[in-house]
């Protein structure tokens, strides 16, 4: 399998939560890849260059070479984080990222869409421009809403955590877990009252995949 | 494998986009479900014996029958719309809504993952009170978001579509965009803007399975 892709380019921001999942799942399936920085905060996801890679004007974005059945190849471009990972899951499944049962395989992918579609974009950098055009704190927006979400995630999290959050094996669950934390932190919310999710992340702090992942160990850091 | 999971119920709302993306998917796999309608209007899923169901307080939610190893069986539920569809495609691949090939998967699930990331979350019940709480108009909010992601939605069916968003096989991509467009309706986005999604939803106008998942034909419609 592994030779059908190749030259993997992962278009990414150090600081957008949906790129560090993506950088996430990479790293701990260890596969090879390189970063194009996309700087969100200079629109560069607006470029005429970008947009031609993903019309969404958005990152992550993942590009790879395909080699045909012809031998030809072609560049390939796949679009936002989940179908990502679930594609990296599907090429590369020499580890894991999802469990082969599947009620649990369920449960990590409902962790994954209540971060991702239940948290993360109503915090989003273009949702808070808006909040601010419109008279409110983009900052209080943001926590409220991370707030209100963790306290959520802390409830299903009691029914399948173990060391992570999904029992004692790493998922993407994890991987979609961690960045939204860190966007937390960012925003100021008490991450004191979640104790399930703090001993989650705790027990995720010195993992090599997370580690390099992390926004402040990105080359693109200003 | 169908004998190992029975008596499906859906908790849906007849209105919500996310119950009808179950709806129209269960419709498509020919799967026999109960509807329990929980009405988001009079706030039942925030009920003791809903939130036992679902902690996440939100709908629709997958609740069935689980037969194990030892011949006993036990209730599981399933949370978040695309996890539940996801689950539905491994248990029921009778009929397929996900393609086989691992890129054209991805390319679906990265329209699905749009829709349910980029656009509803936005306009989401939740997120328009709480606009309409800081003093701007829920109605514009949702249009401006609607209409921000069906121009980008517009955009990567260019490269996809057929007689549905891919190619001419009916997709979840499909099952995800009809429930949206409900929802562009409801709050005056101009379709007409649209013509690959415009034709899209005409080429699926009569396809039973959708028919029948519309809000306007649920018992709970009020």
């Amino acid at each position: 399998m592994e030779n059908k892709y190749s030259n993997i380019i992962l278009y990414s921001y150090w600081r957008s939560s949906c790129s560090y999942r993506v950088r996430i799942a990479l790293n701990l399936k260890n596969i090879k890849y390189d970063i194009k920085p996309i700087n969100l905060l200079k629109s560069e996801q607006t470029s005429d260059e970008y947009i031609e890679k993903n019309p969404l004007r958005r990152i992550p974005c993942l590009e790879l070479e395909l080699k045909n059945i012809n031998g030809k190849t072609e560049r390939v471009f796949i679009k936002e984080s989940i179908s990502i990972c679930e594609f990296l899951e599907e090429i590369y499944p020499e580890t894991n990222l999802l469990p082969h049962d599947p009620i649990a395989k369920a449960q990590v992918r409902s962790i994954m869409s209540h971060i991702a579609s239940n948290i993360h974009p109503i915090q989003n950098l273009m949702v808070m421009k808006r909040i601010e055009e419109i008279g409110y704190s983009k900052l209080e927006w943001a926590k409220e809403w991370i707030t209100k979400g963790l306290e959520d995630l802390e409830k299903i999290l009691i029914e399948t955590k173990g060391k992570y959050c999904f029992n004692d094996t790493i998922t993407l669950a994890d991987a979609f877990l961690i960045p939204q934390l860190y966007n937390a932190r960012r925003f100021d919310v008490d991450l004191e009252k979640f104790p399930i999710i703090s001993e989650i992340e705790a027990n995720l702090k010195d993992v090599e995949a997370f580690r390099l992942a992390a926004p402040e160990n990105q080359l693109d850091k200003v």
